[in-house]
């Protein structure tokens, strides 16, 4: 491949980095908005989902063009079709904070978060940071060891899901039902953020062993 | 493109076509079992998801093949890429059909749908199943029509997933929050289902048309 090629595969590569630090910064944003009913913070990852949006449409369109100059050979192809996929990812990572966000303005200016609950919503917004982090370090490194650390930090999430779980159905339980709702779907947020970073994490893999994409059981 | 590459093309939308029927035929199964608590047939839909993987895996790496035996002009591109992609989001509505599934047997012997909502998930399961072969007209004829049919069927999800917050809000429901958070989830479970069929839709008319892929609006 010649040295402009590169140069455009390089170039695609930064922009899956820049996507995850917006996406890092919106989860963080939307975690504080929802802990400090916070509106005008809520309104900011909602806005901020824009450029976001933007940015993965211009990958896309940029690794179409790359595949359309000229013919790649697999590994090539793995790596545009990847980044093609991660973008996308990527994208569903930003709504999920957007909704993270639009719960916190759903009920402001009453904080959304019951207080038996706020240390779960902190540990969880610190795990998606985490994670999030180690999937721009994934694609930067071009690392498969991020892809286990991936999975690590996962099972801690869904460690925290359950944790949430139990404290909402516990006959201690004093907020009703409304709030219960809230956070069940506030955490299930969560914990598919959690798991779109641990397909980064495999499709990461795949781009470096050359092996096909091993599918998540359900 | 010579002979051999346009039926690989038929292949790959063939396939896309059944795996449409197989998500169908999950999601309303799925629906069935947790209308009914039937612990077989939720255990049929979670069984059946692995076939369902494994033919979007094959898709899949059919598409990279295709990629890879020669250039390929803008349009074409578009069709395989599109291809792909749609795979992965058929493999996801398995998913969810397999999630509904789960709720069924998690409560098993007991049902897992309070008397009241019984009406409301028949009338999800209804437009699920009518969504997803909405997909597969559109997949089989390359159809335009449908992703207005489909974004239309997608307001009537949006609203059994109001209605069923409203029946679980009201000050006459008595089946408590554990039930409350089940069903949240279930109906959030048909919500997204709906969104992958709408998201289909726009794909194929990014391959029809050419045009880039309009992104949904969170």
């Amino acid at each position: 491949m010649s040295r402009p090629e590169y140069a455009r595969f390089a170039d695609i590569d930064d922009g899956l980095v820049d996507m995850t630090r917006r996406v890092g910064r919106a989860m963080n944003r939307a975690t504080q908005s929802l802990l400090d009913a916070d509106l005008a913070l809520a309104e900011s990852v909602i806005a901020a989902d824009i450029p976001l949006d933007a940015i993965a449409s211009g990958l896309e369109e940029s690794a179409l063009a790359l595949l359309g100059e000229h013919h790649m050979v697999a590994e090539e192809l793995r790596a545009v079709l990847g980044a093609w996929r991660i973008a996308g990812t990527l994208e569903r990572m930003g709504d999920l904070a957007v909704h993270v966000a639009k719960a916190a303005r759903m009920r402001y200016p009453l904080p959304a978060v019951p207080v038996e609950l706020r240390g779960v919503i902190v540990d969880m917004g610190a795990v998606a940071q985490r994670m999030v982090e180690e999937t721009g370090i994934a694609l930067t490194r071009r690392d498969v060891v991020s892809a286990a650390q991936l999975r690590e930090m996962d099972r801690e999430m869904n460690r925290l899901h359950r944790e949430m779980f139990t404290i909402v159905l516990s006959p201690a339980w004093s907020h009703g039902i409304e709030a219960a709702v809230d956070v069940t779907l506030v955490s299930r947020y969560y914990e598919r953020f959690a798991d779109h970073a641990v397909t980064i994490g495999k499709r990461v893999v795949q781009v470096v062993t050359g092996q096909p994409y091993a599918r998540r059981r359900v």
